[in-house]
């Protein structure tokens, strides 16, 4: 990363920064002041201002490391998505029973909504059409789930099938259902619908897997 | 409908508004022209501003006939609702056959994507959270839809598998899976998404009866 100080461009070294913070640090504090405001105040109000007084630093700082505010949310999503991506995508692949799919689903829904991260997704996909070039750049990162819920989902589908259940098209009602159960659990400020789908998602897997091994 | 003006009680009479509009057509046209605000410029560019503007009278005229902003909101929501309501409650009660539900839900979507209907429930189940007194009230009315296709999933889920696959749930999951399709069809400004999910799920629903006859 670059770190030479705009505003400074004659002094442009880490060294030169006076700050007790790192430029790294501060950086990496931004990031997470806007992930949280996110989380707790919405995309509508997360602004230079709100997220610079949650991470403790100046708005100019905040205009040294990003370009904007579209800018911080993206790395946001990032951040977010990486870190999800690295827990769920071998796992993901690897489930071969509905079983342990539906068990799977389940279990990141619960990750998701305990550590903020669905809220994430959903602020920034319902925040990203009023922001002009945020939207491509969100679609393009929400593709990449349905990318990997399409591959697991092939595992599901018998060859023959895969016209009429397409492993893309499944995919893309996976992540709008899990959207959209986090906006109703959000305004009933209540767990509970998105626990029962789960529950019932789960048990309907288990007589699926049982089904298809008698079967078998 | 009391029409006293608020403002000028002692000439409290629809005959001394002074108006070339009457009462009840700027309360309707206050009402269409959030919503279309609703639809093109989003929740957050909803005010009581934007709106007036739209309708062609004055901010003081929103708050005659509304108790703020909010309360316009829900004049909407109940606008839309009831039409849908009256719209789709007889056939959804009626399907019997899967084929028939699924080819209802593309029709119904069809429907509330061309008519804006289905981003205003979007708008507003995202938005709710952040106005104080608008949530409970958005949860209410979007209750009232969950009840509706619960019922109709009834009919298509044997009494002794309503403990595993509740219909309740399965109509939470239904609500949730339409807002969160209208999210990611905002974000790509595209189609193609919902139509590919409503023509699986169309197949699937006549394979289903099919099979389902072929059982009898």
């Amino acid at each position: 990363m670059t770190v030479t100080a705009r505003t400074t461009p004659a002094h442009g070294s880490t060294a030169t920064r006076g700050s007790n913070r790192s430029g790294v640090a501060t950086r990496t504090a931004l990031v997470e002041a806007a992930r949280r405001t996110l989380v707790e105040d919405g995309f509508a109000r997360t602004s230079a201002r709100s997220v610079a007084a949650r991470a403790g630093c100046s708005q100019a700082s905040l205009f040294y490391h990003f370009d904007g505010v579209p800018d911080l949310l993206l790395a946001v999503l990032d951040e977010v998505s990486d870190r999800r991506m690295a827990a769920y995508r071998e796992p993901l692949l690897a489930a071969r029973t509905p079983g342990q799919l539906t068990r799977l689903a389940r279990r990141i829904a619960a990750a998701d909504i305990a550590s903020g991260d669905l809220r994430v997704l959903v602020e920034l996909v319902a925040g990203a059409p009023t922001v002009p070039g945020l939207k491509a750049q969100v679609a393009e990162r929400i593709a990449r789930w349905e990318e990997l819920v399409s591959q697991a989902a092939e595992h599901f589908i018998p060859r023959p099938l895969r016209s009429t259940v397409r492993p893309a098209v499944v995919a893309h009602a996976v992540v709008a259902g899990f959207l959209g159960l986090e906006l109703l659990r959000d305004l009933r400020d209540d767990d509970a619908g998105t626990e029962d789908v789960l529950e019932d998602l789960e048990q309907v897997g288990r007589v699926a897997g049982a089904i298809a091994g008698g079967a078998r």
